[in-house]
């Protein structure tokens, strides 16, 4: 479809359906005696079995299977800082997909606040009717500070999509990247292009996945150990990445580099700084909608894959592949937290829908739309939590 | 059913379904063209259009039909202060019940604070989700401060069920017994029994609807001018009530009666006061589960109509037949505020369901599941706001 087209259905749908979700009924209610099971007098005993054990409202009410999509719309797709009514749409659409692909109810929640203690408070005193939290487009540093506060805090897992979101399909697409180049997590140098939350997150899942060699570099420079630039995310950061101690920028951190992640902006990767990399360069070239380099660009260069986050090239690195089944399995195990290792499991998952026969370049990831993928991810995320729960044991 | 199966069957119903209400998409999602109108790129337009034209969200999300069903847990059903995981069970099946009586979507939100100031900023914060706010269960005095400030804090209607949900099934009854007694409203005396949240908003509704002979009692003693033990609320009805200066409680001002409003207490009310009352007196006792006197002794003792809170006498005075319909009503205009004359349109909305050759003493109200009532309110409400706006042009 044109653009001025797609522009015009798009806005026609959701003109004729007023939105897309709805709040629907699990029972019905027809009779006095339906009416008297679900509503008075027969739920109080539903409300006296919570007061008496608060665990059981997962299993007697939909607390058990709800999550909250919380954004303050302040970094909206492509968008920014289009306030949380604007910001509506993607959360709603969000919802969709966590109920499509992993049969998770998710409501989105739009806050008119900015105030990070305001925000973390509110999330706080909803955290009754929800068994898990989506951060979704708030702005960094923020998002870092409202993340990290609410999972010390909470009780339920608190998941800044975001971040891990990408982290883990980035990591699901190295892995099976590299067996067609035939290089290993442990010797490959990897550079990370754009220093933001995401860039962040993804350094952060491959370092604990194994990879040694990580470099995050941004318009600023690289970030290593010194730099006045930075925040202390990125100081974080700097103690744990471009151990060799490369200056510069991206030109000089992309000599011999095995892989390139970029979540920055379009077109400041170039042919010449492909050819400059090691032998088969993985390239992810992820802003949207205009990769840093273009994918037939890449491949004239000598890239061995290319994948991107647009769903009309090969090997779209899409959250969807992830945040439905990370939750699914989070939520149906009762985690008080997202772990690292849970994280890992999902990407390893996530990675497995497509198999050795199936692996070709311009196939290292399944689709968006594959549904499969939600559920093996959150059996692999499942698998996770029993395993080191039997460890404690 | 027996008291004890119906607490079984309720429990394995909520657990069998894991609660009462999930999240439902609205379009399909199955091909990468849907995904691409839904969300990502196509959503992106839906984004914009909102940002550029904020009151776009009523018409392309699912805003515009959504609803906040707010509680802290404090006042919940006979059971008091549950907390708002124990309230949740209540708040889901009101949101069944908006819906399938007024289509209305309407997510239960159950704040774990119960500082006023807090529960205002929160549900101001989130209003970019919602076309209105149905405040449920909030213990007095603290719902009435909450219920005003947001009324003039927000530009979506708040209304606060346990006052004036009751009030309009009250008025809406009183409406129509009064046909059945050959009495008008100008010449009859009420009684309200119970001066809380409840009583005071039905006394407030029957001066506003054109009664002028209210008087409001409580254990204390009537609401009158000068009583040291009163609240602000009772202080200024008290300017407004008991216009003969009645001194005492209950057995004194139910001399002469017409009407008796119970929102009080079990057994308060005795046949040897209901003989006291004017001939053919109206009685309502609609303390659950125990009425302030059993409907049979009532009608021993004279009265000519008779109402309760319960679904298994007569004449059920249930909030169901107002709130799906007012707020049904209130969106669909796109109101402020839900105002005196809404609340009266929506009684006599409701009264008009029973018509005059249905009309007799145990038939005075509609049955709580009688599904032609929603709609019939949500066309008084409207007529009543389209006339309004006839007025101002």
């Amino acid at each position: 479809m044109m653009r001025e087209d797609l522009s015009k259905e798009t806005l026609n749908l959701h003109r004729a359906f007023r939105g897309k979700i709805e709040i629907a009924s699990k029972m019905p209610v027809d009779t006095e005696e339906d009416l008297s099971l679900v509503y008075t007098p027969g739920v109080a005993d539903i409300c006296r079995a919570i007061a008496d054990e608060p665990e059981q409202a997962d299993e007697l009410t939909s607390k058990g299977n709800m999550v909250a999509i919380v954004t303050d719309g302040t970094a909206v797709l492509g968008l920014g800082d289009i306030g949380p009514k604007a910001a509506l749409p993607v959360m709603e659409g969000k919802s969709m997909l966590f109920k499509k692909f992993a049969g998770v109810d998710a409501f989105p929640l739009c806050l008119d606040t900015q105030n990070t203690e305001e925000i973390i408070s509110i999330i706080k005193a909803l955290a009754s009717t929800f068994s898990g939290v989506n951060l979704e487009d708030i702005s960094a540093p923020r998002c870092f500070e409202i993340e990290e506060r609410l999972k010390q805090e909470l009780d339920i897992p608190v998941f800044h999509d975001d971040q891990h979101g990408t982290a883990i399909v980035v990591l699901a697409a190295l892995l099976n990247s590299l067996k067609i180049v035939n290089k290993s997590i442990q010797h490959t140098k990897v550079v990370v292009n754009g220093a933001g939350a995401a860039g962040i997150a993804i350094a952060d899942l491959l370092l604990y996945a194994g990879f040694t060699d990580v470099t995050l570099v941004s318009l600023e420079g690289v970030v290593e150990k010194g730099a006045s630039w930075m925040n202390s995310r990125q100081a974080s950061m700097a103690e744990r990445t471009n151990l060799k101690g490369v200056h510069g920028g991206l030109n000089e951190v992309i000599v011999g580099a095995d892989i390139f992640i970029g979540v920055s902006a379009p077109d400041v990767l170039s042919k010449e700084q492909v050819q400059k990399m090691n032998r088969d360069p993985i390239i992810f070239a992820m802003a949207n909608p205009i990769p840093e380099i273009d994918p037939s660009e890449a491949l004239e260069a000598g890239a061995a894959v290319v994948g991107t986050g647009r769903s009309d090239y090969p090997n779209q690195i899409n959250n969807l592949l992830a945040f439905p089944g990370i939750f699914k399995g989070a939520i149906d195990k009762k985690v008080r937290d997202i772990t690292m290792d849970m994280k890992v499991a999902a990407a390893e998952g996530i990675s497995r829908v497509v198999t050795d026969e199936e692996l070709r370049p311009e196939y290292v990831i399944p689709s968006a739309l594959n549904k499969t993928v939600a559920l093996t991810v959150a059996e692999a995320v499942e698998q996770m939590v029993s395993e080191k729960e039997e460890c404690l044991v």
